[in-house]
């Protein structure tokens, strides 16, 4: 039973991914949308490998199936999804920059900068956070211009200074300090530099399928949960994994003083924590009475065993 | 007469950037906005260091002098001002990066990376893009969701691939190539890289004023014109001017072979173009009868003989 409910999910994942990199592909064409000048090719292109370069697209995922537990099944969420896909890839490129954590592969693939020059994927990253408010903004998202606003409004909130980018910052902070950081100072941090997004993901749904102030907060706390779970089974696998199954570098946080949960608590109490963390997602959904939650339930148990 | 229309311009102008700064200071507070968990105190002040330097705040005024047109003289077009001049900011904050223009002086002050780092200025950047989106989406800047969502996307597309994102690809592509581009590529690649968030300020207010179609179009006309000739004076002052005026690096263009129509054109033809331009810029106004246009008209004569 547990199986079969990993093995439909895995396809869910992964039909979902494939109407991501579908939108995203279109997205990112030649043609420029009304207002725009021309789209130049070569930063283009550096935006289409750092956006279409595949990935699990677990982000939208969890925006299309929060949505879907509120019987939203249009294009909206795949939209609002795509939007902050946009977001996350921006991330990516800046982050494997040489100023930040120079990194020379992902997903297999050479980064942006690799792949093209520095200037280009800073740029390409700029393109990308731009774009993501683009299509944020579009009516095909939701009919209603409050509810694109409020997305857009805590889209940037989640990726901004007092989320993501401040959480970035406090990540280069404390790879630079000299005493490691406090377990409960690493997950704030990660509770910004990913969970911030992770957490958007969820509220999106919520938000688009007009979840009332129960569920959005019951969601919400799924949300935090799930981001968290998310990072410590991001550290844990750092840990233990090598680069081929991994796709990127292996063993880095280690080497260069990362702030991780696995290093302020040891592996098996980072596992604990990561299972119980996992365990607090689900329980959230309990408060969502009569709506049919499998699939998130089915995501927080995902992301706790995930190999890669 | 001139006289005193020039000196009641400069005073608005500056009494304008007082309240951009003002409320600039403002948003760049420590305290987080709702949805953000805290403001990191070293990548907040890098944010600061890079939008509250100083500057003309010619968008904002723009902006707001454009609404004002329409009789708005409320918070909504400071607002909307703000959002442009955080976009602004960034796009400086990044082209100033070693990878990209290498600058280490900016309004006469050490530019972001050199006062605090590389990788904060990075992170800095993409947080006054950020929050410039989470600024527009405010019901302060008008109490029509359509409104704040029109200004949204305009924003997002000005700012982007297919307007400045792309435009400064095409300047660095220009600097690598071996053949100087024609007059007319140097046009499109400045309508990207400066002009567009330039003519958005001015769009801004249009939307904000609720102009009908007729009125729109004339002041895109003065905008693309207005945003054309800035670029070319800006182009001549860095051929004619010092650094201690300039408060950045001078000379710095010809230095680099730099896409300029100084170059393409010569001194002469170049400053003939930008009189051309202001000149219609000006006419774009005799459309808007009835609509007391002369600080724009005054703005259009203060780009062309700008100084610094």
């Amino acid at each position: 039973m547990e199986q079969i409910e990993a093995e439909r999910f895995t396809a869910a994942l992964a039909a979902t991914a494939q109407r991501v990199q579908r939108l995203l592909d279109d997205i990112l064409c030649d043609a420029s949308a009304p207002g725009e000048i021309v789209r130049p090719q070569r930063v283009l292109q550096a935006m289409r490998h750092g956006a279409l370069a595949g990935g699990k697209r677990l982000r939208p995922f969890l925006t299309i199936e929060t949505a879907a537990l509120f019987g939203r099944r249009d294009e909206g969420p795949l939209r609002a999804g795509a939007a902050l896909e946009l977001v996350h890839c921006y991330s990516l490129v800046h982050d494997d920059l040489p100023a930040m954590d120079d990194d020379d592969l992902r997903r297999g693939q050479p980064t942006v900068h690799k792949a093209f020059d520095e200037a280009t994927a800073i740029l390409a990253g700029d393109g990308l956070l731009t774009l993501a408010f683009d299509v944020i903004a579009d009516a095909s998202v939701d009919a209603d211009a409050e509810i694109r606003l409020a997305l857009s409004q805590t889209l940037a909130r989640a990726a901004g200074l007092g989320g993501m980018v401040g959480g970035q910052a406090l990540d280069l902070a404390a790879e630079a300090a000299a005493v490691p950081l406090a377990a409960e100072d690493i997950e704030r941090l990660q509770a910004m530099k990913t969970g911030a997004l992770l957490a958007w993901a969820v509220d999106a749904g919520a938000i688009l399928g007009r979840a009332d102030p129960a569920e959005r907060a019951a969601l919400r706390r799924y949300g935090r949960a799930l981001g968290a779970c998310f990072q410590i089974a991001d550290d844990i696998l750092d840990a233990e994994s090598d680069a081929a199954t991994l796709g990127k570098r292996a063993g880095k946080d280690a080497g260069r003083n990362k702030a991780t949960l696995v290093a302020a608590l040891g592996l098996d109490a980072a596992k604990a924590r990561r299972d119980a963390l996992a365990a607090d997602a689900g329980r959230a959904l309990d408060a969502l009475a009569g709506r049919d939650a499998t699939t998130l339930r089915e995501t927080a148990r995902f992301v706790a065993r995930r190999l890669s």
